[in-house]
């Protein structure tokens, strides 16, 4: 059996992995668990899964939980720890073969470093990981030997695509993307759209930050960092396509003509049990993750328009500077993000966030983690500087910003 | 130099396979050369590629031939030979590493299978060998640890996306299908489409036979038994899909719910340099072939309907009665398009001359190439006596028959 670490057990991909462990028994051993603050769910996580060892955000939240748990009715022995260094327990237990990487942001970052220093497999759902501190950590994955196997759909599918040739065979790849819920709305229209309305995404079930990250294009843009470095190549080879169905998760163009695309329904569990049993494929239970094309819409593709979702275009920037830059384009849009959701910020102004933040940013190596979360932690404070002074502006004005 | 001898030379796939030989200069030397009666085009193929065989239909043309090459002007030593004996001789040679069967029809498969006796990488257009002989070619294929990759586009595209997974992971294959030219006429406007409608493929330019083959959808019954025996699948994990758009060439779904589609310009340069190179992909010179996704239509799928296209069911009903049932099918349906082609039979009329053919035809299993040949004979008479009956009540009648 696979010994299982789940960082951000609670959370969208957290609890899809763990269906697809309940839907593969015999496979998989959960030995620890990580969340954040939703210890009621973790408590029934642990009943249910029965891990050594948890890890809870901070000291405060573990006597908390060891209460939920017990009176839950759990006998099995469990140790609970938290914080950055509970994370990094959990990821090096000797019975962990394989961590799977879905925390919120960047806060599995140390976490998974230290999973791929101990050798372990990773499967990556958090991309802030490698947009921010891509270098380091596929330097490590390299020098380990581990290989960091996606969660995230598309680039689930170009790693199944992959295998049809050889990487000097690759003309580009081409990430799908559903052009989240403002696909056709007009540049005007963007600035007044609602959270509720940026939350509508017309495909997947997600998180809150992913699902404005689609509705902004700004996830399509840090996926292209993430295909960077998961498949060694430059912006250049990486291309969009809006493609509203979701059906096509990605694709790659080979040298020969031939294009190879990875197609299912829309559900995490697939790219997400890819990646735990890779090189193998094993069954879903029952049919529900078929997908029936007589059922689905047309596929359709089109052209991404940079102009009026410009962080696409702010991602590009971002992965051809390099250096610092990417780290800070993911820092100010998730304060940017966050900002929208609580009704501080304007839709359209999030793009504005990032690039100013961006301009100022200097162009600097990141060479350790140290530097990493340092440069996160700078790009955030101008960011919420930058807030500020919109929301400000927003609220003197009570127009265009 | 991989050492090349190409059945069916000036055929639409022979010349195809030999755009793309002329197109990856210093890769393959074209060592023989094998062609029916088109003697002038036979001539220039030889004069451009320097053969050192060539292999004419009978005889009487190796006259006619030498004059034409001489009269071009070449100078190279070239033997000229004919007939099966003059083929087999062809694919032997010591210098041939790979063999392109795209003879017509059945008239390369004694070829093939000296081909494949000999150890000899063998491409497979001629898709008739397997489906006259599918259990024979496959097991000395086995023995001689010869693999035959496919060059019907759909067949290539089920080789790339099994790339993608186990054998036994495959939950099924999914060939499409265009639909051909009369995917909306109704029923009753069957009976009376003229030959010159059904070989106006929307997608592809072929020959006649499998023009009208894919007008009946008999193309894809063939295809299901070529899959069957490339593939080791029973019918039922071969699916088929009406796609008229010709841009995904087959797909493949896997057990775990991922499915895998090969996409391209519907050029057969494409699956011919892919069978040619594997496992290498090369990159095509320029990017005629490289496929604008944003350009095409929407992709579209729709089941195929059997009550319009009987011989769709019959070539299941082939497969699944086996023995010399597919082999009959498939001399009734090249007698039965002929007659079609010639004006001497209704196009509904095709799959009734097959059906018939089909009731005659023993429940026998077919031991040899003898054996094969024999019942390819006799299905062929049968269904010329059929036709002429059929023909005969046209004339008198000038009514549904």
């Amino acid at each position: 059996m696979k010994g299982l670490c789940i960082l951000g057990s609670t959370g969208s991909v957290g609890q899809n992995c763990l269906r697809v462990v309940s839907s593969l028994p015999g496979r998989f051993r959960v030995a620890a668990l990580s969340a954040g603050k939703n210890l009621d769910a973790l408590a029934r996580q642990i009943l249910e899964f029965g891990p050594t060892l948890a890890v809870v955000a901070s000291a405060e939240c573990i006597e908390p939980l060891r209460l939920r748990v017990n009176s839950l009715g759990h006998r099995q022995p469990l140790r609970i720890v938290s914080g950055i260094e509970g994370q990094k327990e959990a990821v090096s237990l000797p019975e962990v073969d394989f961590v799977v990487s879905a925390s919120h942001g960047v806060t599995g970052l140390e976490a998974t470093y230290e999973a791929i220093r101990a050798g372990k497999q990773v499967g990556l759902a958090s991309k802030e990981v490698l947009v921010v501190a891509g270098e380091l950590v596929t330097r490590a994955a390299r020098e380990r030997g581990v290989q960091i196997l996606p969660i995230d759909s598309e680039h689930s599918a170009i790693h199944q695509c992959l295998r049809c040739g050889l990487s000097g065979e690759v003309r580009r790849i081409i990430l799908t993307a559903s052009g989240g819920p403002f696909l056709k709305t007009s540049q005007k229209a963007l600035a007044s759209v609602t959270p509720e309305q940026a939350l509508k995404h017309p495909t997947w079930r997600m998180g809150g930050r992913i699902t404005v990250d689609s509705a902004t294009l700004m996830n399509k843009g840090l996926e292209v960092i993430e295909a960077h470095w998961l498949f060694a190549l430059p912006s250049s080879q990486i291309s969009i396509l809006i493609h509203p169905e979701s059906i096509v998760h990605s694709m790659i163009e080979f040298v020969d003509g031939s294009v190879m695309a990875q197609l299912s329904v829309a559900d995490m569990r697939i790219p997400i049990q890819y990646a735990l049993t890779y090189p193998e494929r094993l069954a879903v239970n029952g049919n529900s993750l078929g997908l029936d094309l007589l059922a689905t819409r047309r596929l359709s593709f089109q052209e991404p328009d940079t102009r009026r979702f410009p962080c696409l275009a702010l991602g590009r920037e971002a992965l051809q500077k390099g250096g610092a830059m990417p780290c800070a384009l993911n820092a100010a849009d998730e304060v940017a993000v966050e900002a929208f959701l609580s009704g501080a910020l304007r839709f359209s102004d999030i793009p504005r966030v990032i690039e100013k933040v961006m301009a100022f940013t200097p162009s600097v190596e990141l060479n350790s983690l140290e530097n990493v979360l340092e440069c996160d932690q700078e790009a955030r404070q101008r960011a919420r500087a930058l807030v500020a002074g919109l929301g400000s502006k927003l609220r003197t004005t009570g127009g265009t910003v």
